[in-house]
């Protein structure tokens, strides 16, 4: 056997998140599910809640890789909790852990994880009607290097496909 | 919902394992999914991979924290893979991880992950008849502390046993 | 005695510098050391290795915290190195460590610092024409949070006496 | 140029520190600094407060590498701190940032400063009559792959000669 596909979702926290980008958020959750991949977020709340809410309801595993040492401060929808210990700095774990990252909204800590999948070169797409960094950041690169592309799409459907076309070339 | 139990199984990568120390993880691994807790371990070779064996042919779910960046390097009974890429540094993070520890036999490397279970005082049990960090710190503790007993047991019933008792006071 | 004042120099690596920038950077490594404060880097080449260098010729110390584990990986003017082990991660460990974050053109991991700088509401001065990152995010902030402004700045003197004022503020 | 020599000094924090051992991290911290070597240790009390005092004031350069993201809870003897926002993980960090160890007294998070010493090899020396762990591991190694000897010496004198003369080979 494999593992499975593993994709990131990033966005804001509860301070910050939009009734409409946790819709967003929760569908977003609930395709990953669908198509049998393993859902990551930063395990908090606003997007990363309800994403893993979705995919939860729609059977899927969700992995929460929180700031805190102690697995208490995740969501109560993470099936498995990596408490980091390490701060914000577990930005760059939850992007290493990804396959694919789908952006939705967001603020300097989605920009960070951004930034960390775009140097390991991870397929990246944004939502870009969510506002925040996806809608600043969609259909760009973030340097020179042009590593990938931030591809902008409109809904969640049309996010998972991309990522899971990238994953599977 | 909440999140499931955690349990994580520490002990030698490839080299220093012995057939014996395989044959436990294997069992200690198949204990640990039909206790429906998710396995955790350092997702290599050895005593992690046998583990993961163990632990997936009894319908459980694996999770590998590896030291390197890059996924691939994990072994292929880990269904979740997290891609450290924080070097022998992810020892603290399976440890973090865990809401109990049980060791098989192991070196210096089973002996860090001990010291951060520990310190974060996290229930531990030793196969005492495994050899090696098990055998050595089998019914002791680490320091005048005494944040927590390395309990010693003779066999993977009894580990998970302990283990259970343990999380679910 | 209290610790000596941190500043964070941060840009490009060997690839992407220009000679204009790796100027800059000497420049703003001089200056640091003028001003009795300790030069943090990541600690390799480009802009990194020319801000030591410069720090170091003005009598200054230099600290490089590296991606690799092994400190022979440090640019030969650095005083002191964090080997951290920690791969690309250890950005976080840089804006971390820093009282205040002087920006020199950049790229991806330049962004990345930024945007650790950002959340831990780190003064952070850029040099707006070095192009790159600087150039690109001078005068601005990273999102609707506003933790803290970019401030663009045109001269190496002029960076140093913008984070001196609000380091000691 | 080429970096300074780095030794790391580890032992029990404020509590379970005695005055012996206190005095003993003082004279340590000294004879690091007289050896023209930078301090690193974990930069907060006990061992590591007495260290560093006794560093400066012989008129050593001192790092304090410490579990929080700010640097108001190194102790008042470090010149520079790295502030990792990674909590007890950071004993990792230690022993990468050492050529060479010395042990006085100490717990488990001394022992885990230990055995990353020793995974990565580094020449490392244990008064041997300061107590805790470092009694209990002088003159042994902490696994059968015998990385490293864990030497055992009485006085700072001694311990500071060895690793020198480690480092130099």
């Amino acid at each position: 056997m494999v593992k499975k596909r593993q994709i990131l979702v990033i966005g804001n926290n509860d301070n910050g998140c939009t009734p409409e980008s946790e819709k967003l958020a929760y569908d977003v959750g609930s395709e990953v599910a669908k198509s049998n991949s393993v859902l990551i977020t930063g395990g908090l709340g606003g997007v990363m809640r309800a994403a893993c809410r979705g995919a939860q309801e729609s059977g899927g595993t969700t992995v929460g890789i929180i700031p805190q040492d102690d697995s208490s401060h995740a969501n109560e929808f993470c099936d498995i909790v990596i408490p980091s210990g390490m701060g914000l700095t577990r930005d760059f774990l939850n992007a290493l852990s990804a396959d694919g990252v789908i952006v939705i909204g967001g603020g300097s800590g989605t920009l960070s994880e951004i930034c960390a999948a775009y140097m390991y070169k991870k397929p990246i797409v944004a939502l870009k009607n969510s506002g925040g960094i996806a809608s600043k950041y969609a259909d760009g690169y973030l340097d020179h290097r042009k590593n990938v592309k931030i591809v902008g799409v409109e809904t969640p459907q049309q996010a998972i496909k991309y990522i899971l076309e990238q994953i599977n070339t």
